[in-house]
């Protein structure tokens, strides 16, 4: 296999971005993450890809629950400042306002269109990221008709 | 929670359109997927979730490989041929040309932009479909520039 081939037609894949919130103990985080998708309908069940090394990993396997955060193609800019361990100031994550989810207490943005409370039910770790598998307990729509932001529009690759 | 909201969320959560293939024995088929994401860089892995009760994941899981053929936007009539078993004809599945993938037997289409070739390293049943985790052994790309199909641009929906 050509490691180039290889990595050229994995960064082709379609992914969307999204703000996971964690918060364990008293401390709130959230992080830009791609690697995402729903693997069951019934129960309803996501994935997310996590690297071994973050913390994010870390708080999300300690926390046993997270939130998903969709955002709009408009919020590329607030994407960007999630790509390392957010400031909490204010009562907001990197200055912007979230609600505790009902379920985790892990960050809702009130800025998301569409967002999804997950806690953990299995991990599975055979590369340098870890599979957590989660279901979902709450969710929540605020504009149903934004266009989610998605990977391939941003200057930013995750993938090969 | 709410289950419409839940459905709804959901279904905004972004993805690419893709037709897995399969050879199990003698038999070639080929099915159009979405819920397919990279899970680890080193070494490649990806995961794909199929319903538990489909003939794609038998055929799967018997043939511990398949391919991901990434599809072109403008191949979403080609995408649609596959929502049920395929059929095989003249050397084509479908009409549409393809060769055997050089280790797993599986359909690489001569017309889809970018591939990959699989081999199952582990599988994940919790809901009503399966996690399936592989690792990428051969990948092809025949047209960079393509812009990938993605489910949100179809009529159809994956997702809730």
């Amino acid at each position: 296999m050509d490691v180039q081939t290889k990595k050229t037609a994995l960064r082709m894949f379609t992914y969307g971005v999204y703000l996971l919130g964690m918060k364990q103990d008293t401390t709130y985080n959230a992080s830009t993450v791609s690697w995402v998708s729903q693997v069951s309908f019934e129960p309803p069940l996501v994935m997310v890809a996590l690297r071994n090394d973050s913390l994010t990993l870390g708080m999300v396997l300690a926390a046993k629950g997270f939130t998903i955060n969709l955002l709009d193609s408009r919020q590329m800019e607030m994407a960007g400042k999630f790509f390392k361990q957010a400031t909490y100031q204010d009562g907001k994550l990197n200055g912007h306002a979230f609600e505790p989810g009902a379920q985790t207490g892990a960050p809702v943005f009130v800025d998301a269109p569409a967002w999804l409370e997950c806690k953990v039910v299995e991990t599975l770790g055979r590369g340098d990221h870890t599979v957590v598998i989660a279901e979902v307990v709450e969710a929540g729509v605020r504009d149903e008709r934004a266009t989610p932001l998605v990977l391939r529009d941003t200057p930013w690759q995750y993938g090969g």
